[in-house]
Parts: C-alpha cells; sequence; structure tokens
C-alpha cells in the first residue's frame, strides 16, 4: 500500500513529525527498547518498570459501523479486547509478562453513544481480562474514564494504558539487536488456541486505510459522522465490500 | 447553569450511564475512595497504588480556536497541563502526594494537527513537571502514544494517565466521611504562588457549556471543526465574546 492510501485519509505512515516532537524526551533505563523503561517505582535495583498507552484507533469507526447496521452493542467488545492488546503485546516485546496493570479512556460522542455502548465495551475489557487469565496472563483492572467530548470525537475512542514491572535481567533489549541473531515470524493468518476465529491477515495498523479501500461509498452518504471531513470524497470509502 | 445547557451540547452532567456501566467493577481496596486503590504491585502489604485516567477534556477545542486565531502552538502548551493536574489533583484526593508516573496518549486529526502543535503539547507537559518540581512535586514521564485517528477526532484530544504508591495509612478514604469533619473549601478565583496569572473563576468541569456560552456565533461559521455537527446551531457558539 502506497504512503498515499495512508497519508490521504489523515494517517502518517511513518509518523516523523511525532517523532520529532519526542525527540528529546528521555530514553529510559534501556535506550531503543520497545517501550520506555523506567527504574521500579517501588526503589528495587533489580526490578524495573514500563508504562505503555495504546488503543483501538479506527477500529471503532467499524464497531461503530457495524452496530449502525444491526443494532448490536456487543460489535464493541472487540474494541476493548484490541485496545488491551495493543498494550501487552508492546509490553511483552521488552520482556514484560505480567501481572499487568490497565487503565482505559474512553472519549464519546454522548449524542451518538450511549450507555449501552459503554456496557459493552467494559463487558469486552473484563471478557479479555478473563480470556488471557485462562492463560496465565494476569492483568487488573484500576479504572478508568469515560468522559462526554462530543465537540472533540465524532463517536467512540477507546484508549487504554498499562504498567508492568519486570527484572532488569529479564528485558529484551531491543538496542542490543545485533547481526547473527535469528529472526522469528509469526503469520496473521491462521488462528492460534486461544481466539475464537480465523485472522483475516488484516494486521491491527493501516485499518483506517483498509476500511476506506475495502468498504462501499454507500457508508459515505450513510454515516457520514464515522470518518473525517478532511478526506478527500474520492478517498472514502472506495471499495467494492458492504458490512 | 442547567443539565439543559450541557446535554443540549453533548455532555452529561451527572453521567448516570457511566456509572451504571461500569457499576460491576470492583470497587478496590477502599470502596468509595475518590480513586480505585489497587494492592501495591510491588506486593508490599503495607502500601497500596492507584491509577487515574483523565484528560483536557474539549479544552483542546479552545485551544485550536486560538491556535487558528493567532497561529501560534504554544496555546496548546496549557492542554498539556490540564490533562496532567486533572490526574495529580484527583489522587492527591486519596492522599497521593507522589513520586506520580505519568502516560499520555494523544489522538489528533494529521490534516489539522501537524508536527508543530505536538511540540507545543509535549512542551507543556515538560513545563509543567518541571514548575511541579520547584514546589518538591515530583512526577515522572513514563512515554505515551500520539495516534492518527482523524475519522474519529476532529482536531486534537489529550488524555493522561497517572499512578501512584502510597503507604495503606495514608490513604484519604472518602468512605469513611462522616458527620461531624470539617470541610475546607478552596476559592477558584485569585492566584496561588505557583500560578503565573489570576484564574477566572471557571473550575474545569463544565467548559463545554462555558464555551459555547460564551463564545460568539462568528466561530461557528469559522471553525465548524471545533465543535460537534450534534448540537442545534442555536446551541453552538451562543455568546458575545470575542477571543
Amino acid at each position: 500500500m502506497t504512503s498515499e492510501a495512508y497519508l490521504s485519509r489523515g494517517v502518517s505512515p511513518t509518523k516523523d513529525d511525532v517523532k520529532a516532537a519526542i525527540s528529546q524526551q528521555d530514553p529510559g533505563l534501556f535506550p531503543g527498547s520497545f517501550c520506555k523503561i523506567i527504574p521500579d517505582p517501588s526503589g528495587d535495583p533489580e526490578w524495573c518498570a514500563a508504562f505503555h498507552a495504546d488503543g483501538a484507533g479506527t477500529k471503532s469507526a467499524m464497531a461503530y459501523l457495524m452496530y449502525r447496521e444491526t443494532g448490536d452493542c456487543t460489535w464493541f467488545e472487540g474494541i476493548a479486547q484490541d485496545s488491551l492488546v495493543m498494550n501487552s503485546d508492546d509490553l511483552l516485546a521488552i520482556g514484560a509478562t505480567g501481572p499487568f496493570l490497565l487503565s482505559n479512556t474512553i472519549g464519546r460522542n454522548a449524542h451518538r453513544i450511549h450507555g449501552n455502548i459503554l456496557v459493552g465495551i467494559i463487558a469486552g475489557y473484563d471478557k479479555a481480562i478473563s480470556r488471557l487469565a485462562e492463560y496465565g496472563i494476569k492483568i487488573i483492572m484500576t479504572g478508568g474514564e469515560t468522559a462526554d467530548v462530543g465537540d472533540l470525537v465524532r463517536t467512540v475512542i477507546c484508549d487504554s494504558t498499562m504498567m508492568a514491572r519486570l527484572p532488569r535481567n529479564k528485558v529484551v533489549n531491543i538496542g542490543a539487536i545485533k547481526p547473527g541473531l535469528d529472526i522469528v515470524g509469526l503469520s496473521s493468518t491462521g488462528r492460534a488456541i486461544y481466539e475464537e476465529q480465523e485472522n483475516s491477515g488484516l494486521s491491527s495498523n493501516g485499518l483506517t486505510a483498509a476500511r476506506h479501500l475495502l468498504l462501499h461509498h454507500v457508508y459515505a452518504e450513510k454515516y457520514p459522522e464515522s470518518y473525517s471531513e478532511t478526506i478527500a470524497d474520492d478517498k472514502v470509502y472506495t471499495g467494492s465490500f458492504l458490512l
């Protein structure tokens, strides 16, 4: 996919301006690691900790479309799971295996996102935490915030922040990657034992472009609240697929 | 201000539906406390911890208007400070005085919010952390996420998540409030020694309504991206004031 497919839809594929904005920030204990690693909050010199923030991104626009088409709020459950695992996977990349402490931030337009949808999102967090617990991954929900920010958010945005402690000798220090090491690749297709259905092969990034490239333009007129008016009309839902 | 002034602008003044959605969540170690209090992540039985998530809310729409009128990205610095203190003050309400661990989540429409604005927000965090450090309040920036979510966010949303540990015997347990205790009130006007200018008397909540009730309708045509199209036109920027 060309970067133009992203840029024309308001997504920077390189985030160069973001990298520049944070270039002066403290790199933490292990510069170059996938997450900033900080000293252990409780002061144990043998341990360290990391926070990670991420969310479901524009996938909640997809859940919104499915909800509007079906009236089923449970479509939002997957948004919570996605928002959660976007953090646990990145923390795993530095060697953190939990317990994970989880907080969420939900921003909504209360004119479009009612309480039953919030119930769906919260249920999604509970179910994801329970399912991962079956596989020995401990996640503790520490609370969160649901803000009515309709002047900022068209529908709903669901972000999560996760924290984990780990022994410093268990850190996967990406800054130490060097020639001669093996690279292990995992397929984004197929189905893991803990997954309920086959993966599409589409990964978590680039779904703004994928949604616009695959979905039929009929949804542009039907749900204008599901995309930015800064996107040229001939870039909005340009595909042939119906939900 | 009537609740209708909020509701008509997509803000629930009571958040009853939010409270219902989370009513089954674990209340933590001190039910009724202002933040959910959890066991210490490092397992010290004498200590506990709390996370808090909050953000600048629609005040970033105000910063956006000032930025568009002046071209000055530093208007966004205050958004970062607001997003930060909305958490430190609530954690203080349970007795946590720091060190505080801070993470942020910025969601933007990359078509409207360029890198210089992100620089302004990051600078705002750095300045707020430095100013509070002068008064003995230690805040450690742990990183964050800037997401391009133009299909969800009209301009920019700036949220923060903060965590603190504290001794259990220092917890301000709001669940233990009873008749006979004193209530101390602080003015939202005037100026504290650590503040650079007089306070307006407007507090952090209700600013969506305040913005629409005070600002002149000229900004409705000029910056339609600064408010929700779900708000009736006669409720948008209904005041007499110019920026």
